[in-house]
């Protein structure tokens, strides 16, 4: 193998690659990259059994040939170039990254020892990478990372009709996301949260879903990922039916969050902030033996009853954060029953809701 | 008491005290903050017994008084306010911080229990902030870290003309910094580097230094702190006479920093790289048999010999940072003597040098 490539291209491409390989495997082989360079130019793949990526990027090749290598020292020496132009090129039992001034050497794997990489399963639709990636932010970060109950570490990703929808929840709480769809085939699959996580930082332009019984793969751009699916039959998004709403807030979104951070710096150990709703405002208030008391009061359009629940505060964060830079409303009921908070002027394009379970209130209010 | 102050400035205030402070105080009154109003506004002050601290602040003091406070959660609930001004007021067992929509109500701890803060020691001399924060950042982060021998987790501040030199040593390297200095009394002191490194994010205008037997004194602005001096006999700095030099080299320091930066990423587990000098360029290599090999050449100024030592890979980037945007010279001596880094220019103002110790070079080299 011989080529040259444009450094940030070939870098961009392999730091890619090691952010979507999570890298637990020791095993050397499944630690690498496989580079196969041909006339289309070099492709990147790896797969350690659980996730298999794919990347290309363009270069002009001057012998074809494909190799293993060590994944992060590769990604590392590229990222460490500052010249415009690299040369990648098998010098005996190393492949050498070259720039005029200097050569770096890294060890060749085995290239026969890889188990191989998986090709991404048929497609099942697209969406715009930009919305995906906007409800992931949300969706994906409300799911557990408790890996003892892998049923909530995942994301339910269902097409309805012309509609994506993506759900999870750690039980305590759920986000629900759905936006425009381009079906080419059903959807109804547990991802892990984990991987859309990552993929919510890199995907850009249109997003292509690809699912069969056992895997999915998400591509866009030059890349693609694909991995198994979690199994388990999701909670039912139809949970969030509000039967009992009787209070209904609406208010601006980062004054209220702003208020949460300051009040719960008060809170007790359990973090619960109560949220007392009156005519024209609610106040938020806490209070610790130990920390003291604080209490805030925000100006709210308030209808229907006054019912008044409480909140662990980092849920309240995670549930506002969405509608930052805009109005929230809070859609409240009575008893045990979950708050569901949304937009009061939902977009077309995409509708978010995330539902927060109450708290008992703080003991001193 | 009750006051009205600048939120930011006594929000600025608290979170200097705080960082002062290093908080290792299991004791609650040593970890609070006694907050005196007079007339003249409000001082914060605070002792962990080691180190001492007082910052004054600006405020329209309605009553004056003077209580003790949990340091971190009032600094934090300051930090945390988006209005203007803040009251801060006794309203019985609490201090209350009010702002027209919030009340954050804090325990008040008893000040009768606090041992007191310490007044500065008589003045030394001062410094620009500018320098002195410069000339820390380099020398207080080459002490050692190692509290088990406390000898070398000090930076020495000696008085020398008029000439303040700082020094610092983990044995392995050594910077030597001196900065004009206005004197008004002897001064050679051995302070905890770990003080230093702090005041340096802090520092600005004109630092004056206050030291008797055993107390240094650091004031800038509106803040002092105090702390009791390290015991012991520093090695002397004219360690750094260059008795034996036979290879100079002078180049970039940037493209040298970049050149390590990216070779070390091959480097065995010492961490060491081989400097060979060449006629007119330098040759950075290493090699480890599972990462590969590495080599890099850079343009230089080479006279004299060709002594080809071998360093730490971090230490030779905490050497060159401090000569980072111009060039930097290297003054080589054999065997296993020092290597001493300087600006091929020095500066009237400010004089820097970095010594370096050299290892065995890299195995395969």
């Amino acid at each position: 193998m011989d080529l040259t490539a444009t450094t940030t291209d070939l870098a961009n491409a392999a730091a890619e690659a090691v952010r979507l390989l999570p890298g637990r495997s020791l095993d050397p082989v499944l630690a690498g990259l496989l580079l196969t360079a041909s006339d289309d130019g070099v492709v990147l793949a790896g797969s350690d059994r659980e996730r298999a990526i794919r990347l290309s990027c363009s270069a002009a090749v001057h012998t074809p040939g494909r190799v293993l290598v060590p994944a992060k020292p590769f990604a590392e020496t590229l990222r460490a170039l500052d010249v415009p132009m690299v040369r990648i090129a098998v010098e005996g039992a190393r492949l050498a990254v070259r720039t005029p001034n200097a050569r770096f050497a890294l060890p060749l794997l085995d290239a026969d020892l890889h188990p191989g990489v998986p090709t991404a399963p048929p497609l099942a639709g697209s969406v715009s990478g930009e919305l995906f990636v906007s409800a992931l932010t949300t969706v994906a970060a409300t799911a557990s990372r408790d890996e003892a109950l892998p049923l909530f570490t995942g994301v339910r990703v269902r097409a309805d009709g012309s509609r994506l929808v993506l759900a999870a929840t750690d039980r305590y709480r759920m986000a629900v996301a759905s936006l425009p769809w381009t079906s080419a085939a059903p959807l109804d699959a547990l991802i892990p949260a984990a991987l859309l996580a990552e993929v919510a930082k890199q995907a850009r332009g249109q997003v292509s879903l690809h699912a069969d019984a056992n895997r999915i793969g998400l591509a866009w751009d030059n890349s693609v990922v694909t991995t198994a699916l979690l199994d388990g039959s999701f909670l039912s998004e139809s949970k969030l039916v509000l039967s009992a709403v009787d209070t209904t807030v609406e208010l601006d979104a980062d004054t209220l969050l702003a208020a949460v951070r300051r009040v719960a710096l008060y809170a007790d150990s359990r973090g619960v902030l109560k949220l007392e709703v009156g005519d024209n405002e609610i106040r938020l208030r806490t209070a610790d033996q130990q920390a003291g008391e604080a209490e805030e009061t925000i100006k709210a359009d308030v209808s229907d009853g006054r019912t008044s629940p409480s909140f662990q505060s980092r849920f309240l964060v995670d549930a506002l954060k969405p509608f930052s830079g805009g109005r929230v409303r809070l859609a409240i009921q009575p008893g045990m029953r979950a708050t569901v908070f949304s937009s009061p002027n939902p977009e077309e394009v995409m509708d978010l809701r995330y539902m927060v379970a109450p708290m008992r209130p703080p003991a001193t209010t």
